[in-house]
């Protein structure tokens, strides 16, 4: 196999996670959460969203969470910002990173936006530039780049339209989300060729959640791509509110499995993901869903009989 | 990716799943879960196993399941046979398929059979003979293949010594075990390279474990490499008494999913299979381990809210 030596994994787990998670997870317990996490290795992190409370909630504390986290040197603290008033507060709450999201569907746009995908594109913009005045790094990402709850399976050409526009914004990545999991890697192999016959392969990230069980299985194709940049998220967590039985991101510590034994560098300690991870089960109050967190709790249940 | 373009999914839930079940199925629900099973456009099961109860008391009514099922043409029944003395059993039993095991690692093989791997062969030969003496068609199984409990990775040389020596028995085919599920897919393309070197991908089933979540990764890969035959069990049923933690099985319902999607023709029926799926759940009295029964449970709960 021809793979990468390197790559970086993008900690989502206090952003895309929780925000999907019924459970509220305490102001207080996030700030753990993140710091415990500035512990691994992991060298970023989606803290939180400026998305308004009444849509997301569960992250309705996303300026305190900013402002009591320990930043280490090294690591971009990001935030997922919708507009202008989003990223003026993320701003006041100094995040490294800007975080803009639209969807390649038509229908999972207008439902997650309420605005069609042209009409989206002037709103990002904005953002962009607003960011980059600010001197901040701007990630972009484009949700149901494989499948849409509405509309099933989604061309590579209608990826390829949004992906152009935010390139044309000067973005400094793309993150590709397979947000309700359907994906396999004949399908990730058609979309990547499309776009990299245009763009080199440092400008995307793969995003892929779990919910058919094939995540893994596509992060290996998009390895073997050239991808070197996979978000993923601590235990698993999330989920998409739109879409029913979709479970959530693919699980850091499943990926920190499969690359570690792949001989793939990540600068990130498994013992150190799984001591957050037991974190999160505790504050959550129910077991996460990955496997390598599945053999822990097995061992340690092992140790008490 | 250049892939097969029709796989044969050979059913080993009854057997591999139930066997590590602490709950033990009636043998009248076990009967009822094959004939699921024969519905479902599986051309393979195997049912049961003539390992002493001793050792494995869930499947201590071997003979009884086997002469109570429905069989249908174009099936074939196979059971796991330890010895002269199970063999004997087993036909009487008319069973279509013998498929005898030992492992590529020593120290598995002295604590799963308690002998050593040199003096195991005799033992299979006997078997392998007495089978093909009788008419039936003799699978040979390969357990850790690529990690091993007590001896960590296994080199493929060890797994070829083995199987030269069961492919000079004449067996119809291998089965390889990643009995602990511990592989990845560059382990995976390492022991491929070995084996296909010598023998045609014909030769070889692929067996994977999804404890660390790597099974489907495995699964590409291998088919990828020509392999054509896959082991799951409904549910991903199973687990390994010998390795703590140990998930079970790959999930015939995730494999079919994922072969489904990727184009390649298996003849079985999604909703088949997810209808087996939940009768085991029903009898086991707990959600089965897959991701497509997760999505079916949720789905189902959703309808009754």
């Amino acid at each position: 196999m021809h793979l990468p030596k390197h790559v970086t994994l993008k900690e989502v787990g206090p952003r895309d996670g929780l925000q999907n998670e019924k459970v509220h997870m305490a102001t207080a317990d996030k700030v753990q959460l993140v710091d415990l996490l500035s512990q691994t290795g992991l060298n970023y992190i989606e803290v939180t969203s400026f998305v308004h409370p009444k849509w997301i909630p569960q992250l309705a504390d996303a300026v305190e969470v900013l402002q009591a986290i320990k930043r280490e040197k090294d690591i971009t603290y990001a935030a997922l910002i919708p507009n202008l008033r989003g990223l003026e507060r993320a701003l006041q709450a100094n995040i490294d990173e800007a975080s803009v999201f639209m969807s390649a569907s038509e229908s999972h746009n207008q439902n997650n936006i309420n605005k069609t995908v042209t009409e989206t594109f002037p709103v990002l913009e904005e953002v962009v530039l607003g960011a980059k005045a600010a001197g901040k790094r701007v990630r972009g990402y484009i949700s149901t780049v494989i499948g849409c709850p509405y509309e099933g399976y989604i061309q590579p050409e209608q990826v390829l339209r949004v992906a152009d526009k935010l390139l044309e914004m000067d973005v400094a990545e793309i993150s590709l989300g397979d947000t309700i999991g359907v994906g396999v890697p004949t399908q990730v192999e058609r979309l990547l060729e499309e776009l990299l016959k245009r763009y080199p392969a440092e400008k995307f990230a793969m995003h892929f959640h779990d919910t058919r069980g094939t995540a893994l299985t596509n992060i290996v194709k998009s390895l073997e791509m050239g991808i070197t940049k996979f978000d993923s998220a601590l235990g698993g967590l999330g989920g998409c509110p739109y879409a029913k039985g979709a479970s959530g991101n693919v699980a850091t510590e499943d990926l920190l499995y499969l690359f570690d034994e792949m001989g793939i560098h990540t600068g990130i300690e498994m013992n150190a993901v799984l001591e957050a991870a037991t974190f999160v089960e505790k504050k959550l109050g129910k077991p996460v869903a990955s496997k390598q967190m599945a053999i822990v709790r097995n061992e340690r249940s092992g140790q008490a009989l």
